[in-house]
């Protein structure tokens, strides 16, 4: 008979000991392992041109425009559907992207590495906050933005990145765990994460620019910017959660991610299968002049922070993201306090302090979540269903149970027989 | 018949309507009107030599060391003692320090205006933890770093506010604002006010810096120091408070200070009078080697927190500081739903994000103080009773009743026959 309690103690232990730190940049095609030239990264399970949603045709038209491989958005969308592009999920490639998470061969990229296993993780940077490629925008603003921060903001936060690394790298971890104590949950709300990161990077920064405006720039582009370090966080997650894959016999959830189409998770002791269902429709409290017909399904990598123990797990350290709903304190504190009931412990660097530094709720368990009827919330950007519009608000989901359900029942024929 | 309601309500307002903004450095003797070459400011109520508790000799020490006045400690004794050094509260300078708060003639200090009224107030640099000056110590690495103070920290601080200052200044109100939100109470934690005032100020310190290295090694100071922000946090209340002074009929306290031997307020409706009694012993978590016997009274002008309506009396913010002498969260709770007995009214910029973004117990009324017998509370470091030793520990205190009952008497006196 199996074990499965003993190897859900071990995969949650693998998760607990990480160490994810930040330690270089690059561009894409140059440090990802196995991304060829024509090869597109995205977020969720695997899909292709004819099934995605608006968001993610969008990003992907966005892509095609920033690498130069068209002129227009129908020539963009022409050569998107001509087969030509191989399209693959981020995480088939040790890495995440927020929303539809489109990371292209010549995109910078951060590197963070999992010093307690070694195992790295990678991630693009975040656009901010308006039209954005995340959320399928794909006009010249967009673009414009997409050069600049190839051109200014990556070779300054490379320059500081690797100025640090010399001293050992950012600690991502010591910033998630401080965040946790300053009003983020890392999933919707960084404005602290991001002000940690640039206390800490700033000064290498200095001493490596050859630039000082462009410095300057750089920094007032991430005090502008409070979303900035959620790509930084998903990195971490993911490269603290990949160790805890592939422990025979357990049922902890290793990802949650969403292509705007389907939802979709993997499980620790199941090896390299999806299991998937449509994606759910977020509560949403919608920007103006937009309706809940515009809402998209669920889309994005960002499911890593739940699956890693915070985000809406964490939800109580950040009842801003509940009022701005409509919700209480007692709501984000009912969220998170819902979640211990579905997961195989609790964190012991990441700790809430309204729970008096209880741990997080971490580790998902898959069985759990069958038993329970529970499913694991997020909190979410919410994007437009239309290609090229972008972000229409921002809310709470309950992720869909049928992807849990096919787990659990592979889970058993594998275990249980 | 005086209407007390009604002037507080005046005295209120006018706190609540204040825009404190840092707008500029300065050297002490040049810009804090009437600061004389001899003259010596320091925390709480007038208090000369010979009263002193020995926190408050040894910063004088310190001062008088830093100034070139004297060349050993000894020497600096006996000139401390001779009268030849006059001794002022910062409070009658628009002026607050935080411990033993001496400022000394050649000292840089923060300027901050209150941009709704016109009226400016003054503050020194924090020097960080370790040993320090406003500790009462006095050894060579104290100097030696407030001459490093003075000579690096000071002119890119400085270069950086001029800059903002050019954009209208660095609003501070916003920051605490925003800092209540991410864990900080202000007082004893000011961690996310100093990051997000890094964040600010570094772009436009990049800009202005004349040599790059300095610019990093500033900002390197300020993220090993996360109680930075505190003295601007203290300026901003010492700034927003002083309109609300001289408000005929207004029972409201204007001031709470400590000078380590007594404790003092002020009224805004009785002038400039100060009432004092005796200071009281912080209930404390000592650092490793200190005993009871070594804990001096309390001290500093940094009880403006408290009165400006954050501090202890939005401790449930800051969860962490009760957690630190072995309390809960519904400790810190409790504290502040205490403090909304005493006082005239809740913030409306300043909010609790765990009790739904209600505004901060604001504007400690003496007759309220009085009638309930609950005195304000505090969460403020504590220094060692002995003249050159430094921090022991931090704590909560509650403020002493004795001062609140002779401005009752004497304000029921001047109002009410």
């Amino acid at each position: 008979m199996i074990d499965i309690e003993g190897a859900n103690r071990q995969a949650l232990g693998k998760l607990l000991k990480a160490r994810p730190v930040l330690v270089d940049m690059g561009i894409a095609k140059d440090v990802i392992p196995g991304l060829k030239k024509n090869m597109f990264l995205h977020a969720g399970p695997p899909i292709d041109w004819g099934n995605m949603s608006g968001p993610m045709r969008g990003a992907v038209i966005a892509g095609i425009l920033y690498e130069g491989m068209a002129k227009t958005a129908e020539e963009a969308e022409g050569l998107a559907s001509s087969g030509k592009i191989i399209f693959e999920p981020n995480h088939h490639r040790h890495s995440v992207g927020p929303m539809a998470g489109v990371i292209t061969p010549n995109m910078p990229v951060f590197i963070i590495e999992n010093k307690e296993y070694g195992n790295k993780a990678f991630t693009n940077m975040m656009e901010g906050l308006g039209k954005t490629m995340r959320m399928g925008a794909y006009s010249e603003e967009v673009i414009k933005r997409l050069r600049w921060m190839k051109d200014v903001l990556y070779p300054n936060l490379e320059a500081g990145i690797r100025e640090a690394a010399k001293e050992g790298g950012i600690d991502l971890k010591f910033i998630i765990a401080q965040a946790l104590h300053m009003g983020d949950e890392l999933h919707n709300r960084n404005k602290a994460g991001t002000s940690l990161f640039v206390r800490l990077l700033a000064p290498f920064m200095i001493e490596a620019a050859d630039c000082k405006k462009e410095a300057a720039e750089t920094i007032r582009f991430l005090d502008k910017n409070d979303i900035f370090f959620v790509n930084l966080a998903m990195a971490a997650a993911k490269a603290s959660l990949e160790p805890a894959h592939g422990v025979e016999g357990s049922s902890l959830v290793t990802i949650m991610s969403r292509n705007g189409t389907e939802f979709g998770i993997k499980v620790s002791g199941m090896g390299d299968e999806w299991f998937t269902t449509p994606a759910a429709i977020p509560e949403v409290l919608l920007f103006p002049g937009f309706t809940k017909e515009d809402v998209n399904p669920d889309i994005g990598d960002s499911a890593i922070m739940e699956t890693l123990g915070v985000g809406g797990f964490a939800l109580v350290c950040a009842p801003a993201i509940v009022q701005f709903i409509g919700g209480t304190y007692q709501d984000s504190a009912n969220y998170t306090k819902e979640m211990y009931e579905i997961v195989a412990g609790e964190n012991n660097a990441y700790t809430i302090p309204s729970f008096n530094f209880r741990g997080t709720p971490t580790g998902i368990d898959v069985l759990k979540v069958v038993e329970t009827g529970i499913t694991p919330i997020l909190d979410t950007g919410v994007a437009c269903k239309r290609a090229g519009v972008g972000q229409v608000g921002a809310g709470i989901v309950r992720t869909p149970m049928g992807a849990y359900e096919k787990a659990a029942e592979r889970f058993a024929q594998k275990y249980l027989g």
